[in-house]
């Protein structure tokens, strides 16, 4: 335990309490195998296309202090998306950059809530409850997970994660009991995205193989679906009656909308591929 | 002294180290005399501006790692922003979110430096040393100016600026000295951005009403090309010898520019106006 102190000694240490960065991830000597870099993938694709959409609202909401808190919690997710994928890449000898930027668009596995636009700011609300929720579970349970550099990640990205939540059930709560416009539009909000929160709790045959690594995403529902319906509740807002759909984000089936927002992600790295200049 | 240990009862206290938030100062009994407020107005639009131009790097730049920087660059710059724009509001009874989002072009007095395009990498790096060596000189100097408010917000943008310069410090002396392209990118992107500095260093009429107060810009001048030739020599690079150009953002007079960039930052909060929904 004497290390501990030792700064530059643990600078590359996985603990879960250690504040892992990108950085350290790409200096380990151990690459993960096979299933769990396409776990890491899934979960750094859903931060990265969240972090996308989020970061357009920065200086083009309607209020400059709502504005930097969502280009916070962006920044976050960003944050998120690059450890978990420094992690993946090293499965197949790829960089962060490389699998942000250079794979197309049915190599994506994010899942089609978070590509789902903006809409208006309720809209962007119940999509980051419903995602905040889901990452504070599954981060919270993944603090157990036996790879320790997801643990590690997982430890990091769940204390961002708190505020997040806590942000969205502020609004959720604001809204829902703000005026008669507020509360018709977070209604609407729910109605629309509801039916994308099935694929969240869908287990893949990838589940199977990570026993004890992985979080099956069926095993959150219950308790996702609780803490909604505690904070819909307290909102004045009821949990959506309209029907789910079956998304395969997993499989790299997406909607139209993931091209725009890759071909804009995308297209000053593939411009200069390399960036080495 | 004894107060200081009372957290609720300096939130609103106005002290050079003290971190004055935006909510604090729209708080505030007494409203800046017009000439200050003008003054802030200058500071706020400059940081907005800037701040709008770097967000668009989030998760569109050729580097994950980078895009994060860039991000809490511009969220920075957006905090300062919010801060000086509030407080010039109180002296028309506008808030901050007025004066961005509901003035019209001729009325926003950033610098034209801020409103250039991104451009590539080493000109985005370009335009960020230009303006962190002058926002941190000048804010350096407001921590002595008469308007405790203005010091105050210099006092915490002062710390932010320190690592944005030396952001931009250690990219040119990358790019520099990196490869032939990346000089000659840098080289390019510094005969581009250099017409447009000397708008910085103008003094107007405005400044002799706020002796004391607001910073003369031509008192910058000569520290801020010493501190730049210092860090273009060790970067192999050169101050340009193209003309400067005559600005007037200052009095509303700006290029093309300007027009999208509020366009888009404004379109929003422009389609719900009030946004008390």
């Amino acid at each position: 335990m004497d290390s501990f102190g030792d700064a530059v000694a643990s600078a590359t240490r996985v603990t879960p309490g250690n504040a892992l960065r990108p950085e350290d991830i790409a200096l380990q000597d151990s690459a993960p195998r096979e299933a769990v870099a396409r776990y890491a993938l899934q979960l750094g694709d859903d931060a990265l296309i969240l972090a996308q959409r989020l970061s357009h609202w920065i200086s083009r909401g309607p209020e400059l202090e709502e504005d930097v808190a969502l280009g916070n919690i962006a920044l976050d997710q960003l944050g998120h998306a690059r450890s978990f994928l420094s992690y993946a890449g090293k499965a197949w000898g790829r960089t962060e950059d490389d699998l942000a930027y250079f794979r197309e668009e049915e190599e994506f596995t994010s899942l089609h809530l978070v590509e789902q636009p903006n809409g208006d700011f309720a809209e962007t609300m119940v999509r980051g409850l419903f995602m905040a929720l889901y990452q504070h579970q599954l981060y919270a349970r993944l603090l157990e997970s036996a790879d320790e550099t997801i643990a590690a990640i997982s430890a990091k990205a769940l204390k961002e994660v708190d505020y997040h939540l806590e942000h969205a059930e502020l609004w959720t709560l604001r809204l829902g009991r703000g005026t008669e416009e507020s509360a018709r539009r977070m209604r609407r909000a729910l109605d629309r995205l509801w039916p994308y929160t099935d694929e969240l709790f869908q287990d893949e045959p990838l589940h199977d193989e990570l026993e004890g690594i992985a979080v099956r995403p069926s095993t959150l529902r219950a308790d996702w679906e609780a803490r909604l319906q505690d904070i819909l509740d307290r909102s004045g807002l009821a949990v959506p009656e309209v029907p789910l759909a079956l998304c395969l984000g997993r499989r790299g089936e997406h909607s139209e909308h993931l091209g725009y927002i890759l071909a804009e992600m995308q297209v000053l790295a593939r411009k200069h591929p390399g960036a080495t200049w």
